[in-house]
Protein backbone atom coordinates (compact mmCIF):
# COMPACT_ATOMS: atom_id res chain seq x y z
CA UNK A 1 0.00 0.00 0.00
CA UNK A 2 1.14 3.82 -0.19
CA UNK A 3 0.17 6.47 1.66
CA UNK A 4 0.28 10.58 1.75
CA UNK A 5 -0.39 12.54 4.02
CA UNK A 6 -0.51 16.56 3.88
CA UNK A 7 1.90 19.43 5.32
CA UNK A 8 -0.10 21.20 8.33
CA UNK A 9 -0.15 24.76 9.06
CA UNK A 10 -1.60 25.39 13.26
CA UNK A 11 -2.14 27.77 15.58
CA UNK A 12 -2.69 30.32 12.60
CA UNK A 13 -2.01 33.40 14.49
CA UNK A 14 -4.32 33.38 17.72
CA UNK A 15 -5.75 29.69 16.98
CA UNK A 16 -3.34 28.58 19.71
CA UNK A 17 -3.35 25.00 20.06
CA UNK A 18 -6.41 24.66 18.29
CA UNK A 19 -6.54 25.86 14.69
CA UNK A 20 -5.21 24.41 11.53
CA UNK A 21 -4.94 23.67 8.12
CA UNK A 22 -3.71 21.19 5.42
CA UNK A 23 -1.22 21.86 2.42
CA UNK A 24 -0.80 20.28 -0.50
CA UNK A 25 2.84 19.07 0.16
CA UNK A 26 3.06 15.17 0.98
CA UNK A 27 5.08 12.57 2.44
CA UNK A 28 4.32 9.45 0.98
CA UNK A 29 4.94 6.37 2.26
CA UNK A 30 5.06 3.07 0.69
CA UNK A 31 4.79 -0.58 3.06
CA UNK A 32 4.87 -3.76 1.41
CA UNK A 33 4.87 -6.87 3.05
CA UNK A 34 8.76 -8.45 3.03
CA UNK A 35 10.60 -11.36 4.35
CA UNK A 36 12.57 -9.43 7.00
CA UNK A 37 12.13 -5.36 7.73
CA UNK A 38 13.81 -2.67 6.08
CA UNK A 39 13.41 1.31 5.61
CA UNK A 40 14.72 3.46 2.97
CA UNK A 41 14.21 7.12 3.50
CA UNK A 42 14.18 9.47 0.08
CA UNK A 43 14.10 13.51 0.28
CA UNK A 44 13.81 15.62 3.60
CA UNK A 45 15.92 13.42 5.56
CA UNK A 46 17.75 10.69 3.74
CA UNK A 47 20.69 11.62 4.77
CA UNK A 48 19.76 11.22 8.57
CA UNK A 49 21.22 7.73 9.64
CA UNK A 50 18.87 8.24 12.81
CA UNK A 51 15.51 7.91 10.35
CA UNK A 52 16.75 4.42 9.21
CA UNK A 53 17.68 3.20 12.62
CA UNK A 54 14.90 4.33 15.36
CA UNK A 55 12.43 5.29 12.77
CA UNK A 56 8.84 6.68 14.61
CA UNK A 57 6.79 5.88 11.70
CA UNK A 58 7.92 2.90 11.89
CA UNK A 59 7.49 2.35 15.55
CA UNK A 60 4.15 3.69 15.77
CA UNK A 61 3.06 1.66 12.81
CA UNK A 62 4.37 -1.79 14.66
CA UNK A 63 2.75 -0.19 17.90
CA UNK A 64 -0.89 0.11 16.55
CA UNK A 65 -0.02 -2.90 14.29
CA UNK A 66 0.73 -5.35 17.46
CA UNK A 67 -2.90 -3.90 18.62
CA UNK A 68 -4.98 -4.86 15.96
CA UNK A 69 -3.49 -8.11 14.45
CA UNK A 70 -1.34 -9.32 17.91
CA UNK A 71 1.98 -9.66 15.81
CA UNK A 72 4.42 -7.85 14.40
CA UNK A 73 4.85 -9.12 10.32
CA UNK A 74 8.09 -8.44 8.40
CA UNK A 75 7.29 -4.79 6.11
CA UNK A 76 9.43 -3.03 3.93
CA UNK A 77 8.81 1.10 4.34
CA UNK A 78 9.91 3.46 1.70
CA UNK A 79 9.58 6.95 2.21
CA UNK A 80 9.14 10.19 0.19
CA UNK A 81 9.79 12.72 2.36
CA UNK A 82 8.52 16.43 0.91
CA UNK A 83 7.49 18.15 4.97
CA UNK A 84 10.77 19.78 6.30
CA UNK A 85 11.35 18.99 9.53
CA UNK A 86 10.83 20.73 12.56
CA UNK A 87 9.88 24.45 10.61
CA UNK A 88 6.64 24.33 11.68
CA UNK A 89 4.98 22.78 9.06
CA UNK A 90 3.23 19.46 10.61
CA UNK A 91 5.93 16.58 9.81
CA UNK A 92 5.59 15.03 13.35
CA UNK A 93 1.87 14.80 12.92
CA UNK A 94 2.39 13.37 9.53
CA UNK A 95 4.08 10.93 10.76
CA UNK A 96 2.15 10.24 13.45
CA UNK A 97 -1.38 9.96 11.19
CA UNK A 98 0.28 7.89 8.80
CA UNK A 99 1.70 5.34 10.73
CA UNK A 100 -1.63 4.86 12.13
CA UNK A 101 -3.90 5.10 9.08
CA UNK A 102 -1.45 2.59 7.46
CA UNK A 103 -1.51 0.43 10.41
CA UNK A 104 -5.42 0.05 10.24
CA UNK A 105 -5.06 -0.40 6.54
CA UNK A 106 -1.80 -3.28 6.69
CA UNK A 107 -3.86 -4.63 9.54
CA UNK A 108 -7.27 -4.64 6.69
CA UNK A 109 -9.28 -2.94 9.30
CA UNK A 110 -11.06 -0.25 8.58
CA UNK A 111 -11.41 2.52 10.51
CA UNK A 112 -13.07 6.01 10.72
CA UNK A 113 -10.90 9.65 10.57
CA UNK A 114 -12.18 9.87 14.22
CA UNK A 115 -10.73 6.76 15.17
CA UNK A 116 -7.20 7.71 13.81
CA UNK A 117 -7.65 11.03 14.81
CA UNK A 118 -8.35 9.96 18.49
CA UNK A 119 -5.33 7.55 18.44
CA UNK A 120 -3.06 10.44 17.01
CA UNK A 121 -3.91 12.53 20.21
CA UNK A 122 -1.87 9.75 22.42
CA UNK A 123 1.24 10.70 20.28
CA UNK A 124 0.50 14.11 20.07
CA UNK A 125 -1.46 15.80 22.68
CA UNK A 126 -2.56 19.33 20.65
CA UNK A 127 -4.90 18.57 17.22
CA UNK A 128 -3.92 21.62 15.47
CA UNK A 129 -2.05 19.42 13.30
CA UNK A 130 -3.05 16.24 13.28
CA UNK A 131 -6.74 17.65 12.80
CA UNK A 132 -6.12 18.66 9.52
CA UNK A 133 -2.88 15.88 8.24
CA UNK A 134 -6.69 13.74 9.55
CA UNK A 135 -9.39 15.62 7.60
CA UNK A 136 -7.68 18.43 5.28
CA UNK A 137 -9.31 21.81 5.07
CA UNK A 138 -9.47 24.14 7.70
CA UNK A 139 -10.07 22.92 10.90
CA UNK A 140 -11.74 24.00 14.43
CA UNK A 141 -10.38 21.37 17.16
CA UNK A 142 -11.55 21.05 21.06
CA UNK A 143 -10.50 18.34 23.19
CA UNK A 144 -12.76 17.00 25.96
CA UNK A 145 -12.34 13.96 27.77
CA UNK A 146 -9.16 12.74 25.76
CA UNK A 147 -10.86 12.25 22.50
CA UNK A 148 -10.74 15.32 19.36
CA UNK A 149 -14.03 17.07 18.19
CA UNK A 150 -13.36 18.81 14.98
CA UNK A 151 -15.12 20.94 12.43
CA UNK A 152 -13.55 21.21 9.35
CA UNK A 153 -14.03 23.66 6.27
CA UNK A 154 -13.52 22.88 3.19
CA UNK A 155 -10.66 25.70 1.62
CA UNK A 156 -11.54 27.47 -1.86
CA UNK A 157 -9.08 26.74 -4.86
CA UNK A 158 -9.27 30.60 -5.10
CA UNK A 159 -7.06 30.66 -2.16
CA UNK A 160 -3.17 29.57 -1.94
CA UNK A 161 -0.43 29.49 0.13
CA UNK A 162 3.40 31.25 -0.26
CA UNK A 163 5.38 29.46 2.60
CA UNK A 164 8.79 30.99 3.72
CA UNK A 165 10.58 28.25 4.96
CA UNK A 166 14.01 29.19 6.83
CA UNK A 167 17.26 27.49 6.51
CA UNK A 168 17.05 26.86 10.11
CA UNK A 169 14.75 25.07 12.64
CA UNK A 170 13.07 26.79 15.98
CA UNK A 171 12.73 23.86 18.40
CA UNK A 172 9.09 23.23 19.37
CA UNK A 173 9.77 22.21 22.67
CA UNK A 174 12.50 25.41 23.51
CA UNK A 175 10.39 27.46 21.82
CA UNK A 176 7.43 26.28 23.95
CA UNK A 177 9.63 27.41 27.21
CA UNK A 178 9.31 30.63 25.84
CA UNK A 179 5.74 31.55 26.82
CA UNK A 180 4.42 32.76 29.85
CA UNK A 181 2.15 30.47 32.67
CA UNK A 182 -0.55 32.96 32.81
CA UNK A 183 -2.01 35.28 30.61
CA UNK A 184 -3.68 38.73 31.57
CA UNK A 185 -7.46 38.81 30.62
CA UNK A 186 -6.95 41.73 28.12
CA UNK A 187 -4.47 39.69 26.28
CA UNK A 188 -6.76 36.50 26.57
CA UNK A 189 -9.81 38.46 25.03
CA UNK A 190 -7.35 39.84 22.26
CA UNK A 191 -6.80 35.80 21.17
CA UNK A 192 -10.09 34.95 22.07
CA UNK A 193 -11.97 36.96 19.64
CA UNK A 194 -9.75 37.35 16.95
CA UNK A 195 -9.66 33.23 16.67
CA UNK A 196 -13.49 33.64 16.85
CA UNK A 197 -13.81 35.91 13.75
CA UNK A 198 -10.84 34.14 12.14
CA UNK A 199 -13.12 30.86 12.47
CA UNK A 200 -15.85 33.23 11.46
CA UNK A 201 -14.14 33.88 8.80
CA UNK A 202 -12.94 31.02 6.74
CA UNK A 203 -16.49 29.61 7.31
CA UNK A 204 -18.37 32.43 5.96
CA UNK A 205 -15.07 32.87 3.53
CA UNK A 206 -15.38 36.86 4.36
CA UNK A 207 -11.51 36.45 3.19
CA UNK A 208 -11.18 39.85 4.11
CA UNK A 209 -11.68 39.88 8.04
CA UNK A 210 -8.59 37.52 7.94
CA UNK A 211 -5.66 40.26 8.31
CA UNK A 212 -7.52 41.36 11.78
CA UNK A 213 -8.35 38.42 12.73
CA UNK A 214 -5.30 36.58 12.26
CA UNK A 215 -3.32 38.92 14.63
CA UNK A 216 -1.78 37.31 17.95
CA UNK A 217 -0.86 38.61 20.96
CA UNK A 218 0.02 35.47 22.93
CA UNK A 219 2.92 33.42 21.25
CA UNK A 220 4.51 34.88 17.89
CA UNK A 221 6.17 37.91 19.16
CA UNK A 222 8.19 35.48 21.95
CA UNK A 223 8.93 33.00 19.09
CA UNK A 224 9.88 35.45 16.19
CA UNK A 225 12.36 37.37 18.24
CA UNK A 226 14.54 34.20 18.07
CA UNK A 227 14.75 34.89 14.14
CA UNK A 228 13.36 38.70 13.63
CA UNK A 229 13.83 38.31 9.57
CA UNK A 230 10.63 36.87 10.38
CA UNK A 231 9.23 40.29 11.36
CA UNK A 232 10.22 41.55 7.77
CA UNK A 233 8.58 38.82 6.10
CA UNK A 234 5.07 39.45 7.66
CA UNK A 235 5.26 42.92 6.83
CA UNK A 236 6.31 41.84 3.44
CA UNK A 237 3.79 39.67 2.65
CA UNK A 238 1.23 41.73 4.27
CA UNK A 239 2.28 44.98 2.07
CA UNK A 240 2.06 43.18 -1.10
CA UNK A 241 -1.13 42.05 -0.39
CA UNK A 242 -1.25 38.09 1.83
CA UNK A 243 -4.20 37.86 3.53
CA UNK A 244 -3.03 36.55 6.46
CA UNK A 245 0.81 36.18 7.68
CA UNK A 246 1.29 34.04 10.57
CA UNK A 247 4.25 31.82 12.21
CA UNK A 248 3.43 28.07 10.92
CA UNK A 249 2.91 26.42 14.14
CA UNK A 250 5.62 27.41 16.40
CA UNK A 251 8.29 28.21 13.56
CA UNK A 252 10.03 28.58 11.94
CA UNK A 253 8.38 28.82 8.64
CA UNK A 254 5.96 31.87 8.25
CA UNK A 255 2.88 31.02 6.65
CA UNK A 256 0.99 33.26 3.87
CA UNK A 257 -2.30 33.01 2.83
CA UNK A 258 -2.97 34.42 -0.36
CA UNK A 259 -5.47 35.10 -3.60
CA UNK A 260 -4.38 32.47 -5.93
CA UNK A 261 -4.01 35.32 -8.66
CA UNK A 262 -1.90 37.37 -5.93
CA UNK A 263 0.37 34.16 -5.46
CA UNK A 264 3.86 34.70 -7.65
CA UNK A 265 3.46 38.57 -6.88
CA UNK A 266 4.02 37.73 -3.42
CA UNK A 267 6.16 34.87 -3.43
CA UNK A 268 8.46 36.74 -5.96
CA UNK A 269 8.71 39.34 -3.32
CA UNK A 270 9.58 37.71 -0.71
CA UNK A 271 12.54 35.35 -2.93
CA UNK A 272 13.93 38.62 -3.64
CA UNK A 273 14.33 39.87 -0.32
CA UNK A 274 15.11 36.80 1.68
CA UNK A 275 17.38 34.67 -0.75
CA UNK A 276 18.76 32.75 2.31
CA UNK A 277 14.96 31.19 2.64
CA UNK A 278 13.19 28.97 0.50
CA UNK A 279 10.01 30.14 -0.52
CA UNK A 280 7.46 28.04 -1.85
CA UNK A 281 3.59 28.04 -3.44
CA UNK A 282 1.35 25.85 -2.32
CA UNK A 283 -2.28 24.95 -2.88
CA UNK A 284 -4.06 23.59 0.06
CA UNK A 285 -5.11 20.48 0.43
CA UNK A 286 -9.01 19.16 1.50
CA UNK A 287 -8.78 15.59 1.58
CA UNK A 288 -6.34 15.03 4.74
CA UNK A 289 -4.26 11.40 4.30
CA UNK A 290 -5.08 9.49 1.58
CA UNK A 291 -4.57 5.68 0.84
CA UNK A 292 -3.20 6.26 -2.77
CA UNK A 293 -3.34 2.46 -3.44
CA UNK A 294 -3.80 -0.25 -1.60
CA UNK B 1 -40.62 58.35 15.14
CA UNK B 2 -40.33 54.83 16.56
CA UNK B 3 -37.46 52.17 16.73
CA UNK B 4 -37.15 49.13 18.17
CA UNK B 5 -34.11 47.38 19.59
CA UNK B 6 -33.42 43.69 19.96
CA UNK B 7 -32.30 42.27 23.68
CA UNK B 8 -29.05 39.78 23.02
CA UNK B 9 -27.24 37.58 25.10
CA UNK B 10 -23.27 37.47 24.89
CA UNK B 11 -20.32 35.44 25.87
CA UNK B 12 -22.19 32.58 24.75
CA UNK B 13 -20.17 30.51 27.48
CA UNK B 14 -16.38 30.53 26.40
CA UNK B 15 -16.58 33.81 23.71
CA UNK B 16 -16.04 35.74 26.64
CA UNK B 17 -16.53 39.73 25.41
CA UNK B 18 -16.60 39.02 21.61
CA UNK B 19 -19.68 36.82 20.89
CA UNK B 20 -23.60 37.20 21.26
CA UNK B 21 -26.45 37.17 19.55
CA UNK B 22 -29.39 39.21 19.14
CA UNK B 23 -33.23 37.76 20.66
CA UNK B 24 -36.95 38.90 19.41
CA UNK B 25 -37.65 40.76 22.38
CA UNK B 26 -38.24 44.28 21.70
CA UNK B 27 -37.59 47.99 23.59
CA UNK B 28 -39.47 50.53 21.64
CA UNK B 29 -38.89 54.14 22.05
CA UNK B 30 -41.23 56.76 20.08
CA UNK B 31 -39.69 60.13 19.94
CA UNK B 32 -41.62 63.22 18.31
CA UNK B 33 -41.07 66.72 18.61
CA UNK B 34 -42.57 68.64 21.33
CA UNK B 35 -42.90 72.28 22.66
CA UNK B 36 -41.12 70.93 26.12
CA UNK B 37 -39.15 67.59 26.68
CA UNK B 38 -40.74 64.69 28.30
CA UNK B 39 -40.35 60.92 29.18
CA UNK B 40 -42.84 58.40 29.86
CA UNK B 41 -41.98 54.61 30.30
CA UNK B 42 -44.15 51.78 30.34
CA UNK B 43 -43.10 48.14 31.07
CA UNK B 44 -40.14 47.34 32.42
CA UNK B 45 -38.62 50.04 34.82
CA UNK B 46 -42.33 51.88 34.58
CA UNK B 47 -41.79 52.08 38.47
CA UNK B 48 -38.29 53.60 38.44
CA UNK B 49 -38.46 57.37 38.83
CA UNK B 50 -34.85 57.36 37.81
CA UNK B 51 -35.55 56.72 34.62
CA UNK B 52 -37.54 60.07 33.98
CA UNK B 53 -34.69 61.95 35.54
CA UNK B 54 -32.01 61.01 34.87
CA UNK B 55 -32.49 58.64 31.70
CA UNK B 56 -29.26 57.17 29.91
CA UNK B 57 -31.32 57.11 26.39
CA UNK B 58 -31.94 60.56 26.55
CA UNK B 59 -28.62 62.06 27.80
CA UNK B 60 -26.47 59.59 24.93
CA UNK B 61 -29.46 61.03 22.16
CA UNK B 62 -29.02 64.56 23.33
CA UNK B 63 -24.87 64.14 22.88
CA UNK B 64 -25.05 63.01 19.87
CA UNK B 65 -28.17 64.94 18.49
CA UNK B 66 -26.09 68.12 19.44
CA UNK B 67 -23.06 66.25 17.65
CA UNK B 68 -25.12 66.43 14.80
CA UNK B 69 -27.05 69.38 14.74
CA UNK B 70 -25.69 71.72 17.23
CA UNK B 71 -28.45 72.77 19.23
CA UNK B 72 -30.96 70.57 21.43
CA UNK B 73 -33.94 70.79 20.38
CA UNK B 74 -37.48 69.24 22.82
CA UNK B 75 -38.85 66.10 22.60
CA UNK B 76 -41.56 63.89 23.71
CA UNK B 77 -39.64 60.44 24.41
CA UNK B 78 -42.31 57.40 24.92
CA UNK B 79 -40.55 54.06 26.21
CA UNK B 80 -42.07 51.05 26.01
CA UNK B 81 -39.47 48.61 27.54
CA UNK B 82 -39.75 45.01 27.36
CA UNK B 83 -36.03 43.96 28.19
CA UNK B 84 -35.82 43.42 31.82
CA UNK B 85 -32.83 45.53 33.70
CA UNK B 86 -29.68 43.74 35.18
CA UNK B 87 -30.43 40.52 33.79
CA UNK B 88 -27.61 39.90 31.55
CA UNK B 89 -30.13 40.61 28.37
CA UNK B 90 -28.20 43.39 27.10
CA UNK B 91 -31.02 46.36 28.28
CA UNK B 92 -27.96 48.92 28.32
CA UNK B 93 -26.52 48.28 24.97
CA UNK B 94 -30.28 48.45 24.03
CA UNK B 95 -30.31 51.83 25.25
CA UNK B 96 -27.04 53.00 23.59
CA UNK B 97 -27.94 51.61 20.22
CA UNK B 98 -31.09 52.90 20.98
CA UNK B 99 -30.25 56.57 21.79
CA UNK B 100 -27.73 56.71 18.96
CA UNK B 101 -29.74 55.31 16.36
CA UNK B 102 -32.38 57.74 17.17
CA UNK B 103 -30.07 60.55 17.40
CA UNK B 104 -29.66 60.02 13.85
CA UNK B 105 -32.85 59.66 12.66
CA UNK B 106 -33.89 62.59 14.25
CA UNK B 107 -30.93 64.77 12.68
CA UNK B 108 -32.05 63.35 9.36
CA UNK B 109 -28.51 62.14 8.70
CA UNK B 110 -28.07 58.40 7.01
CA UNK B 111 -25.56 56.61 8.89
CA UNK B 112 -24.38 53.07 8.42
CA UNK B 113 -24.75 50.02 11.22
CA UNK B 114 -20.88 50.50 11.26
CA UNK B 115 -21.16 53.81 12.26
CA UNK B 116 -23.79 53.81 15.15
CA UNK B 117 -21.57 50.48 16.47
CA UNK B 118 -18.65 52.54 16.70
CA UNK B 119 -20.15 55.25 18.12
CA UNK B 120 -21.74 52.61 20.88
CA UNK B 121 -18.51 51.58 21.64
CA UNK B 122 -17.85 54.67 22.76
CA UNK B 123 -20.75 54.15 25.46
CA UNK B 124 -20.18 50.53 26.14
CA UNK B 125 -16.34 49.13 26.12
CA UNK B 126 -17.36 45.59 25.36
CA UNK B 127 -18.39 44.69 21.85
CA UNK B 128 -20.27 41.51 22.23
CA UNK B 129 -23.92 43.34 23.12
CA UNK B 130 -23.87 46.10 21.28
CA UNK B 131 -22.86 44.14 17.86
CA UNK B 132 -25.82 41.64 17.43
CA UNK B 133 -28.02 44.82 18.89
CA UNK B 134 -26.85 46.32 16.02
CA UNK B 135 -27.06 43.71 13.01
CA UNK B 136 -28.60 41.47 14.68
CA UNK B 137 -28.32 37.57 14.22
CA UNK B 138 -24.91 35.34 15.37
CA UNK B 139 -21.99 37.99 15.84
CA UNK B 140 -17.73 37.94 16.17
CA UNK B 141 -16.54 40.77 17.07
CA UNK B 142 -13.47 42.47 17.27
CA UNK B 143 -11.97 45.91 18.46
CA UNK B 144 -9.07 47.17 17.22
CA UNK B 145 -8.06 51.04 17.53
CA UNK B 146 -11.09 51.77 18.93
CA UNK B 147 -13.72 50.43 16.43
CA UNK B 148 -15.37 47.39 15.91
CA UNK B 149 -15.17 44.83 13.29
CA UNK B 150 -18.04 42.09 13.30
CA UNK B 151 -18.57 39.29 11.48
CA UNK B 152 -22.21 38.37 11.48
CA UNK B 153 -24.08 35.03 10.67
CA UNK B 154 -28.52 35.06 10.54
CA UNK B 155 -29.58 32.70 12.71
CA UNK B 156 -32.63 30.16 11.46
CA UNK B 157 -35.80 30.00 12.40
CA UNK B 158 -35.54 25.89 13.46
CA UNK B 159 -33.94 27.78 16.53
CA UNK B 160 -35.52 28.49 19.43
CA UNK B 161 -34.60 30.64 22.84
CA UNK B 162 -35.86 29.64 26.28
CA UNK B 163 -34.53 32.12 28.69
CA UNK B 164 -34.94 31.54 32.14
CA UNK B 165 -35.04 35.04 34.11
CA UNK B 166 -34.84 35.00 37.65
CA UNK B 167 -35.99 37.14 40.34
CA UNK B 168 -32.86 39.12 40.80
CA UNK B 169 -30.49 40.50 39.49
CA UNK B 170 -26.20 40.28 39.47
CA UNK B 171 -24.68 43.20 38.68
CA UNK B 172 -22.18 42.77 36.00
CA UNK B 173 -19.95 45.55 38.02
CA UNK B 174 -19.73 43.31 40.93
CA UNK B 175 -19.66 40.44 38.79
CA UNK B 176 -16.30 41.18 37.15
CA UNK B 177 -14.39 42.23 40.25
CA UNK B 178 -15.35 38.17 41.10
CA UNK B 179 -13.05 37.31 37.70
CA UNK B 180 -9.31 36.61 38.00
CA UNK B 181 -6.95 38.59 36.76
CA UNK B 182 -5.13 36.37 34.54
CA UNK B 183 -5.49 32.87 33.59
CA UNK B 184 -3.40 29.72 32.84
CA UNK B 185 -2.62 28.49 29.67
CA UNK B 186 -4.37 25.54 29.69
CA UNK B 187 -7.56 27.52 30.73
CA UNK B 188 -7.04 30.17 28.14
CA UNK B 189 -6.92 26.93 25.21
CA UNK B 190 -9.71 25.51 26.70
CA UNK B 191 -11.70 28.79 26.30
CA UNK B 192 -9.99 29.64 22.69
CA UNK B 193 -10.68 26.04 21.41
CA UNK B 194 -14.38 26.10 22.74
CA UNK B 195 -15.25 29.85 21.07
CA UNK B 196 -13.20 29.15 18.05
CA UNK B 197 -15.66 26.01 17.81
CA UNK B 198 -18.76 28.00 18.68
CA UNK B 199 -17.96 30.03 15.84
CA UNK B 200 -17.61 27.39 13.58
CA UNK B 201 -20.73 25.20 14.74
CA UNK B 202 -23.22 28.42 14.50
CA UNK B 203 -21.38 29.74 10.65
CA UNK B 204 -22.05 25.85 9.77
CA UNK B 205 -25.04 25.38 11.22
CA UNK B 206 -23.64 22.45 13.00
CA UNK B 207 -25.54 22.52 15.90
CA UNK B 208 -24.63 19.17 17.36
CA UNK B 209 -20.84 20.66 17.98
CA UNK B 210 -22.97 23.58 20.43
CA UNK B 211 -22.54 21.63 23.44
CA UNK B 212 -19.33 21.24 23.68
CA UNK B 213 -18.46 23.99 22.21
CA UNK B 214 -20.63 26.60 24.16
CA UNK B 215 -18.17 25.29 27.87
CA UNK B 216 -16.55 27.71 29.64
CA UNK B 217 -14.04 28.21 32.30
CA UNK B 218 -12.97 31.38 32.27
CA UNK B 219 -16.39 32.89 34.46
CA UNK B 220 -19.53 31.02 34.44
CA UNK B 221 -18.51 29.05 37.52
CA UNK B 222 -17.52 31.88 39.39
CA UNK B 223 -20.19 33.66 38.76
CA UNK B 224 -23.31 30.73 39.04
CA UNK B 225 -22.02 30.42 42.32
CA UNK B 226 -23.76 33.65 43.59
CA UNK B 227 -26.67 31.81 42.24
CA UNK B 228 -26.29 28.30 42.88
CA UNK B 229 -29.83 27.62 41.38
CA UNK B 230 -28.50 28.32 37.85
CA UNK B 231 -26.20 24.82 38.29
CA UNK B 232 -29.61 23.13 38.03
CA UNK B 233 -31.02 25.27 35.17
CA UNK B 234 -28.10 24.29 33.17
CA UNK B 235 -28.50 20.68 33.93
CA UNK B 236 -31.77 20.27 33.82
CA UNK B 237 -31.89 22.52 30.11
CA UNK B 238 -29.13 19.79 28.82
CA UNK B 239 -31.14 16.50 30.17
CA UNK B 240 -34.30 17.78 28.39
CA UNK B 241 -32.00 18.45 24.57
CA UNK B 242 -30.93 21.99 24.85
CA UNK B 243 -28.34 22.71 22.26
CA UNK B 244 -26.66 24.84 24.66
CA UNK B 245 -26.95 26.36 28.29
CA UNK B 246 -24.89 29.57 29.20
CA UNK B 247 -24.98 32.12 31.31
CA UNK B 248 -26.25 35.39 29.50
CA UNK B 249 -24.23 37.72 29.42
CA UNK B 250 -22.60 38.27 33.10
CA UNK B 251 -26.25 36.86 34.39
CA UNK B 252 -28.37 36.59 35.93
CA UNK B 253 -30.24 35.37 33.05
CA UNK B 254 -29.64 31.30 31.42
CA UNK B 255 -29.47 31.01 28.05
CA UNK B 256 -30.62 28.08 26.38
CA UNK B 257 -30.65 27.46 22.81
CA UNK B 258 -32.99 24.90 21.53
CA UNK B 259 -34.57 23.36 18.54
CA UNK B 260 -37.94 24.93 17.81
CA UNK B 261 -39.54 21.54 18.06
CA UNK B 262 -38.16 20.84 21.68
CA UNK B 263 -38.84 24.50 23.10
CA UNK B 264 -42.43 23.85 24.73
CA UNK B 265 -41.00 20.24 26.34
CA UNK B 266 -37.56 22.51 27.81
CA UNK B 267 -39.19 25.66 28.80
CA UNK B 268 -41.85 23.41 30.56
CA UNK B 269 -39.94 21.46 32.39
CA UNK B 270 -37.76 24.39 33.82
CA UNK B 271 -40.85 26.48 34.33
CA UNK B 272 -42.05 23.28 36.87
CA UNK B 273 -38.47 23.67 38.74
CA UNK B 274 -38.42 26.81 38.61
CA UNK B 275 -41.57 28.64 40.10
CA UNK B 276 -39.70 31.74 41.09
CA UNK B 277 -38.09 32.52 38.14
CA UNK B 278 -39.46 33.85 34.60
CA UNK B 279 -39.02 31.29 31.79
CA UNK B 280 -40.05 32.59 28.35
CA UNK B 281 -39.66 31.31 24.63
CA UNK B 282 -38.02 33.83 22.61
CA UNK B 283 -37.40 33.65 18.70
CA UNK B 284 -34.32 34.56 17.78
CA UNK B 285 -33.78 38.42 15.83
CA UNK B 286 -31.82 38.25 12.77
CA UNK B 287 -31.95 42.42 12.02
CA UNK B 288 -30.87 44.56 14.85
CA UNK B 289 -32.48 47.65 15.47
CA UNK B 290 -35.18 48.89 13.21
CA UNK B 291 -36.77 52.38 12.63
CA UNK B 292 -40.17 50.91 12.24
CA UNK B 293 -41.98 54.34 12.06
CA UNK B 294 -40.09 57.21 10.89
Amino acid sequence: MKIKIPATSANLGPGFDCLGLAIALYNEVSIKPASYQSISVKGEGEENVKLKNNNIFVSIFYEIYQELVGKKDPFRFEFYNNIPFSRGLGSSSAVIVGAIASAYEMAGIKASRETILNKALIYETHPDNIAPAVYGGFTSSVVENNKVKTLQKKLSDKLKVVMVIPDRPMSTAHSRTLLPKSYMMKNVVYNLSRASMLCAAFFSENWEYLRVASKDCMHEHRRMKQMRELFDVRDMALKNGALMSTLSGSGSSFFNLVKAEDATKIATALKKSFEMFRVEIFELDNNGFEIVQS
